[in-house]
């Protein structure tokens, strides 16, 4: 900004002192503008936003520190310089306090005022600089947290446009399934995929990447390929699990694996045939008794790095779906799920929601309770891991 | 902080005024350290870090302001109140200009003094409190920036990961390729298959996901595994294309779709042959003449939702690759590179730069040539697209 071009307002209540500064103060081709008090200085300083104020303290109507009050409350940016001939210290330690800039004792020496007015208003214009470029380094810091977000929420979306949105129709049968990843993406899957042209033998998978976050979620869509074609003209869970084990296998890092638990349903004859790959947590209830049973038996995760000969092996069990009866897959972000205290959800907890539940509740339901429950659980201690769960029912 | 127990150093040359202070603020359980001038009072101040500094103006050695100005320079945290006996306006304004807190006229009135340093210290309070929460907020920010800056950090080298960290070996011929992405992102992709357990056809694939950063990414990450199975049992360039557009279509979004050319080179013919998905950027060298022609011939994005019947057809041409030949597929980022005039580097110039080089560069040379021409053509503006290169080179 150009010194000579600011506005200077003079606001006392002595018409000659005004009309002398402002002789004096337009002779140095400042634009200046009067008020008699300080009710009419606070008018001029909305509508006019001088970068200078020369301010008489004694004044009707409101005086000089009453309107710094003004300004204060305003938040007016402006530089205010006190003109006083009946200083004390007090006023004057009172003033500089109150937000002026400088001090002036009447009469007035002109050197004086313009001296004093260059340095308020390069220092105005420090701090307008300061404060614009403290404006600019926020703003720039915004945008790319911003724009960091958008591509994680982006990550979110393409992650969780992989898993089904809704779930197959099957006669007889309901099924449902969620994952609730713990950060904007991570390494729980979940998918079904019917193995057959006629739709006779559905295939359900909970599988779970090890690691977090990022790592484990470009593993997940990179998952979700390699189930697509190594479930093509396989039907047996264990040969599923061959299949991806040895497809994964020196593929997704040394250190990540990926377990996992397949049910395959046979649709007419009511039978689960069940295979894990390190993923236990599996149980099946059957209505007839009213208990609950681990179904999924042992078995290496997929992919890891291992000597020759070792792992691939997926040794299946049968489960004969009754009416009423329910398999429930679900990932260990649910039972180490942890309170306040530190305990964990644990498994018996959700084989108790599923005996608790499973007379009344369709598969959407005991899944959104479970999912419920587990919060509840928790309370004001945040997830910690990504949660899934499928569960499927007999009806008839 | 407990205000009784707040440390305040009187700095006085008269030892009267620092006894008397001392017993009246000991008295109300301050703890009072005191000096005489304002060299000591400096050094005190370093020390002691007082809470509260009551300063003299007029004394030896190093006055009141001199002091001021040694703890504004020294950037000391305390709270300055000025004691006076010698007051005027002009000291006072100077004083509070300089970074005191208040002002007090000598003689002191016990009461006043007290009251004044309970303000100061109630001032102080605040000031650090929202120091303190200022902190904790760019702090937490920070640190947010830093965790999303990590997990693209990851998706990067995932995503990089993906692609081939060195050449194939080929008997006569030299091949070499790379991806520069121009976020941590993108939808650039590159990759070589081996079409043989016996290694005589060797395919090089340049393709581009629509869009760009993370969106585009998690396309590239799928489609890798797509291409490791849609090439499975396939030679002909044509008719991987043609799976891949079929594994692709209804799976990578409605407006999403992949551009790329895929030579298959038979080791033994020295014949490539080349088909492409809507991928013109095809240049075979011809050492013989010294031409460069354009190979890739039509054939639509993969993966796009077309009508029944349309697309899918990818027609291939073939060229023979003798001594001193090259083919080099890259992506648009590189023709549609633009300098700060807002001209194209266009293909005619990766065609002049791998005309004028054929003669003496290597594959990797001739690759790494194109990538720093293309830098130095766009100067200072930054890189918008991927770029990617492959390069083979018939050697003899």
């Amino acid at each position: 900004m150009d010194e000579k071009a600011a506005t200077i307002l003079v606001v006392d209540d002595e018409e000659d002192i005004r009309e002398v500064l402002k002789d004096r103060l337009e002779f140095s081709s400042y634009r200046v503008l009067t008020a008699s008090n300080g009710v009419e200085g606070l008018a001029r300083i909305r509508v006019e936003r001088p970068d200078v104020v020369l301010l008489d303290l004694q004044m009707p109507v409101l005086d000089g520190l009453g309107m710094l009050q003004g300004i204060a409350a305003g938040q007016l940016e402006t530089c205010v310089i006190i003109m006083t001939a009946h200083g004390t210290i007090q006023r004057a330690v009172q003033a500089m306090k109150g937000g002026a800039t400088d001090f002036l004792l009447k009469p007035i020496d002109p050197e004086d005022v313009e001296r004093v007015i260059r340095r308020a208003l390069e220092q105005a214009r420090l701090r307008r600089e300061n404060l614009r470029l403290q404006q600019a380094l926020r703003e720039a810091q915004d945008q790319l947290l911003l724009e960091m977000q958008r591509e994680l929420r982006i990550a979110h979306e393409m992650q969780m446009g992989l898993m089904p949105q809704e779930s197959p129709t099957i006669a007889g049968f309901e099924i449902a399934g969620m994952c609730v990843p713990a950060n904007e993406v991570g390494g729980d899957y979940f998918n079904y995929v019917w193995l057959d042209e006629g739709r006779t033998r559905l295939a359900f998978l909970v599988a779970d990447v090890s690691g977090k976050g990022m790592a484990a979620a470009t593993v997940t869509m990179r998952f979700n390929e390699v189930l697509r074609y190594e479930v093509q003209g396989r039907s047996a869970p264990q040969d599923i699990l061959r299949g991806l084990d040895a497809a994964l296998r020196g593929r997704i890092g040394e250190l990540t694996f990926v377990t996992g638990c397949i049910g395959a349903l046979d649709v007419a004859k009511r039978v689960v045939r069940i295979a894990s790959a390190a993923h236990p947590m599996a149980y099946h209830y059957t209505a007839k008794d009213g208990l609950v049973r681990q179904v999924a038996p042992s078995g290496l995760p997929m992919g890891m790095t291992l000597p020759p000969g070792v792992g691939g092996d997926y040794p299946e069990v049968e489960a004969l779906m009754e009416a009423g009866d329910l398999l429930v897959i679900y990932s260990d972000g649910i039972p180490e799920a942890q309170d306040a205290k530190g305990a964990f959800y644990e498994d018996a907890r959700v084989a108790e929601v599923i005996r608790g539940r499973a007379g009344q509740a369709s598969a959407q339901t005991l899944m959104d309770h479970l999912l419920r429950d587990v919060d509840e659980f928790r309370g004001e201690i945040p997830q910690l891991d990504d949660m899934t769960v499928v569960v499927v029912k007999c009806l008839e």
